[in-house]
């Protein structure tokens, strides 16, 4: 029997490992691999490979000297071959080839159901981290910036209309607050995240008696899923954080989209450097918003993405299917693509600069009613004094552009006072928000350094 | 002036509130209004306008007297006439009749758009709560019904393919966790909601010294949304828990697609309850599933809405548009939607019957494989042996289906210890969860409560 | 026997229609009758059941007199109790109690799934013939006003920046060869719709030898749909109805933004009308686009309802299910919406100003470079020559505005020789597509004409 | 100025092409640079280059020896180098380094904005050609298959239930119905793409006097896009396209649907070919239906990447913008992926293997039920009579289920003359099909033929 893991008989053991009712020129090797795409899994799919060939020692299924063997096995794969169904195939093939007859033993308690999952994880939990990491910069940048612009006049719209003045450093005092809000739902969501499926078998379980929690910590999780039908075939907590990545982009894309506008030269309110403009092969003089609408144009790609996902799950019988598969590269281009918003977005609003214009004066029309009712007279009322003269033309604001500012009474507007708070308040949670992070963070590579620190362990073996 | 508020100029004051421009019939009237959609928070709308006039009173910028008109003006508004703008515009047209002159204090320090803002976080707020209280008493069916089927072969599938033998209750607990999971998600994005953006006017707040955070209170709010352009243009937060909401509804459509399949003639595992099942008008025999192809299809129906709203939501400049009105109503659609196939969907698992049927042998080849590394082969080996006598027809399973449920070892599989042990911990964890949902309510009780006792205060005023 | 269909015994007979498993308090009927939203397809069920009436007697199934009960059965039907499943069953039920003992006859080799398929397509025939007219009205109206704006200055601009002059003329022009192209698109599915599913039963056709063709004959229709699984479960042609009435929207979201952006004082290019604007609550001075706003978002709707069909159609099992009867609605809301888009856009663009504005002189870089390529100079180096002093701000036109319009050479631009041409191009375009829709009805009044002339002779029996 | 064109200065000569603001390292290069993705339409891209340089010739604008400089620099351009903007600045530079001095003539009237616009018409029409081809293979095939399983019999089913006998045969006949009338819509689309923006310029044409209606021709199309502005900006015909073939993937998804379904153990229907089956690394006896699944995923990608497309030119303002570029990659994916599922579903169909089963023989209820109206019993009586039997499980038929398939009387249903009948149909109308077809890709042959004669004519001059 030992000669069907044969090394040296390469393709017949390749073809042997999973599949077994066809050849490698039929569809359902062509049609259906993922060994490219798994690329982008492959240190996590490695990760849990090894978390399993540990408990599978420290739970006495195999000795100190094959998990060695089978652990550098693991250590000396590094690229998927197109051939495989996919990396778990390829990664198992590669162990039984260097650790000879030993590898055979990788299968035991294990399937590709609940390994992938796992590693689907941890890919995400990495990302996500990655991702709030990015965004408290882009944050402290927003906050920076507020400060620099906190009494810069600019037209605050609704309707895209001209509205009331206020000032940039107000609006980018919002932008940092969407984006705060975003982070503290991403945030939320990377504990649903971090949850480990591994142990679970294919669909029930296993015969093998695997301590699951103990799998778990060597991972860096922060618990189980606990049925292994969940464990293997549900994919709710990934599309949960996918939905919230999302939702960050369509908060950018409103931002994004002031950004064309202000910058036009119809509107002439914003400068966009250099370096995020582009003209036309015809017509010299434009400076077209390119970067800005190429973000635009991708927020748009991951709304359709997440909806190529939604479209694949809905419906989709309990227990794993292979359109599961098919979400994978998906997921990693919404979060490349949202990534990328991100910096550029980032990087325009560090360079943006204001140019200098005249407010229309009836964004003081507001103002001038309130005015009015300090002197008695009922707000309704007010309001309809100054409106009339507006419409017949008429409307002489009693004050400046600049009182109008300064006049704001209330929490989060942009009277000087008001700014001044509201910066202090976003620096403040900004410096909670790092703090809890790195917190975080330290909790997974404590589980991450034990993992290591065995693996080391066995790897001396014999040494 | 006074007589432009003329209580008895019915018709004249109506237009002469907000909209100049034109007469009622035009375009902008007929096809703007969102009169027949604010039926739905006009409790909400009523509530904020309460804390609004008490404000007004505590900052001293309304007499008591005024305070209590304006509140009587509130409590006695009831309906609104399609032929307003909006909601907002036909309860200050109402107060404006019912309060005289006092009415026109409404207007001061606040527009619509942050009163809209604020009556939407309080309406899902108040979705929220209930599905989070809908889907707990879900979860205690589902765990009750794990224990009586706890023992009951049935058979895993993946890829819609029987797989291995596990029990009725096993699914179940799968149901809970994945329902469980979502639960939680939903909480989380439950805390972004519960902030107020009530005193942020129409963008940049206003000069009128309202305290927001003592707004926030009286409505039972955790915190404010600091940012006034934020506080009255951003639906992030909503649209997060519009997303989590869709999400827990693909959870379910996986589930009822189980349920659709199984209880199929073709497949004959599960027998629907007669109150969920009809028949052709045809033929007669047919028992097709068709509340559960209705929730498949109303979970569609949600997947659109959503998509309905990110697209209007996408690319909108900020500050407020009038797109966001459109978004109301789908907003709404979706939470009543996924609360109809919650309480469908219990039902039916309440009440659904296994048929006694023959599980295949074949689903015990994992087994027999697993049992063979007991005696010293390596899995790979083991399940090359069984794989083979599989295909050729040869396969003889040495342990029985119940056997191979007893086998399995690991947390969160089927057999009964930890069947047992996975009831337990779910029934932990749902109490846990009622626990936490109840001291969330009470919070937000004890700040509706403050502003109903300053409420009956006020009404008492020269009684 | 025939006391089960005693027309006294209305709750029994009702209930003994179809479904026989459960009672009138189960999910299986609140959840999942289609009364309410069949009655956007009464007249459609009841001309397909006069079909199928004149079908039983011409193939001599049912005697004349008999068919004149049933025929009087449904004329005299107008409303669907919602108590019932859906339409079908209300209607059957109805014909039973009016024609007694002769109703039980209206089953015989019909069901209700040919039955609907055919009432669906007749329903989708009439709102897209509807659509039709009323898009060459707004084409007509398009072209009118371009002739009127024909050599009115107009900013044409690209990445919404100004790019090169032309005439509003040649913007509407543009708008009527987009709306062109739809009615083109809409105009060929619509003979995909016109194709008779009727006599195939519920899914393999019947023993009861019904003449297909000429019952699709007598609704009109063009030809039938052969195959009896394709008839009664195929919903793609109406799907691509939507697809193309989707579409047709997006291309006039485009024009729909502009009229935004160009209307904000930001901008200040067009007026729209007083009936197409709003003003702001808190601020008396705005002028908000509030009827394009509203068809900005009911678009965005559209596109989510058109999401939500796809969603339940991807993957169904083949054969009716009941997710099917759950899209009719979405399928009429949003031939509706688009319809309220057409209207409101054509009155608007009717009606809309052109405010007399500076155009920015850059705006004839290009111009200025292709007049230097005149004198022997090549484009590229002519464009670096005018890029040149565009970038250093001394660019000096030796044109005019007018005279870069009156430059344009090419077919389609907005020289005046040119724009007459397009006019002409565009009425004649219209002049074919208003015959060619008129022929089209004409061949479906025929047919109808034909059943009208059968009925009534059936009806006149034994007077 | 000529040494800004001398072909040694390469970085700056690329550098000046179009971009004047910034630097190769800024996010205006590396994030918005199409080079990559723009490989897929090199061929048309040269292609439009070849018309617009013979147009210049033909007009007289430059000399036939400049001509064939020009068309030597095309024919040499063989790939994009990634540091480029997109291709049409690659083309352009590369044109300059062959050309020299006269490649500064490729910019007279010719945008990057008209020019892409002709090229994605060029490709999507190939790709349409392409798939229409591929559907005839498909459409022959299944016609072929269902006259060798015209006889088998087979379980229709509604709601997934086995609902009425069929054959096999009648099954394939309904695929290829469906994917006929698909084909029709794809074929009545492909008109509406097959029109010329060539020579708009970059949004208001051009005053170099280009004969658009002869560009048209030599590149094959059959007629011009009118208004200047729809041809450089508007992606609607396109989108038509891409929606069509959308809903050709979803009708395919629901015969997928059944593949995976009915060739599932549960249900045992249908035996997959070995070659579009997979077994688990877990549970060696699974025959997974990996291809079908991979195929029903892929048609969800194809959802979201239209609805992408479709969130991206929603609300697009008028004229080009960056987006466009960004949905480009989108369209030959949708196109892609639906061959692909085109091509692995037909392997599929032409070697499935019907299992022989016992069809259940309540599926006869409705037949026994029409046999007793041959009796003169109403329909809905004889129903009920057959129902009560069936519900209490006394149901016995007086038929056979070939007997049952061979009462069918209707078209289209599955007797077996009914079955001959639909074959010739289908054979008659694949044969007008291939015919249309060919015609129509001569008479874009002849426009090609005539721009090679002309090229070739251009080429030899001089030698």
């Amino acid at each position: 029997m030992g000669s069907t893991l044969d090394p040296n008989k390469e393709s017949e053991v390749r073809l042997m490992l999973y599949r077994k009712w066809g050849s490698k020129e039929d569809p359902v090797v062509y049609y259906t691999s993922s060994s490219l795409q798994d690329q982008k899994i492959l240190n996590e799919v490695k990760e849990v490979m090894k978390a399993h060939i540990i408990e599978l020692f420290l739970s006495n299924y195999i000795s100190k000297e094959d998990a060695k063997k089978l652990l550098q096995g693991v250590n000396s794969f590094s690229s998927i071959d197109p051939s495989y169904e996919d990396v778990h195939e390829a990664l198992e093939d590669h162990i039984i080839k260097v650790a000879g007859d030993a590898g055979g033993a990788i299968g035991m308690g294990r399937s590709r159901n609940d390994h992938v999952a796992t590693a689907l994880r941890l890919k995400m939990r990495a990302e996500l981290l990655n991702l709030l990491e990015d965004l408290l910069q882009f944050r402290e940048q927003l906050v920076k910036n507020a400060e620099v612009f906190s009494k810069i006049a600019f037209p605050a719209f609704t309707h895209f209309q001209p509205a009331q003045p206020t000032t940039f450093g107000h609006y980018l005092l919002y932008v940092e607050e969407e984006i705060s809000s975003r982070w503290e739902a991403i945030f939320k969501v990377l504990d649903l995240i971090n949850k480990s499926p591994l142990g679970s078998g294919a669909i029930v379980g296993t015969s093998v008696n695997l301590n699951r929690r103990r799998e778990a910590t060597l991972l860096g999780f922060n618990g189980i899923v606990l049925n292994t039908i969940s464990a293997t075939s549900s994919r709710s907590d990934l599309i949960s954080a996918l939905m919230e990545v999302t939702n960050l982009g369509l908060a950018m894309s409103r931002v994004i989209e002031d950004m064309i506008l202000l910058s036009s030269k119809f509107v002439n309110v914003l400068e966009l450097p250099d370096t995020h403009v582009s003209t036309s092969s015809l017509m010299p003089q434009k400076r077209n918003a390119v970067t800005m609408e190429v973000s635009r144009a991708r927020i748009s790609k991951v709304i359709g993405e997440l909806m190529s996902i939604i479209s694949s799950y809905k419906s989709l019988p309990s227990g794993y299917n292979l359109d599961l598969q098919e979400i994978n590269p998906l997921m990693w281009d919404i979060l490349e693509e949202i990534e990328g918003v991100v910096k550029v977005l980032q990087d325009l609003l560090s360079k943006v600069k204001f140019k200098a214009i005249n407010l229309d004066k009836e964004m003081l029309a507001t103002d001038e009613a309130e005015k009015l009712t300090e002197h008695g007279v009922r707000y309704r009322e007010a309001y309809f004094t100054v409106s009339k003269t507006v419409r017949e033309g008429s409307f002489k604001p009693s004050i400046t552009i600049d009182e109008s500012i300064s006049r704001k009474a209330v929490e989060g507007s942009p009277s000087p006072s008001r700014i001044a708070e509201g910066i202090s308040f976003a620096k403040e949670r900004i410096n909670r928000d790092v703090h809890t992070l790195r917190e975080y963070k330290n909790q997974i590579l404590k589980g991450e350094g034990e993992l290591r620190l065995i693996e080391n362990d066995i790897l001396q073996e014999g040494n």
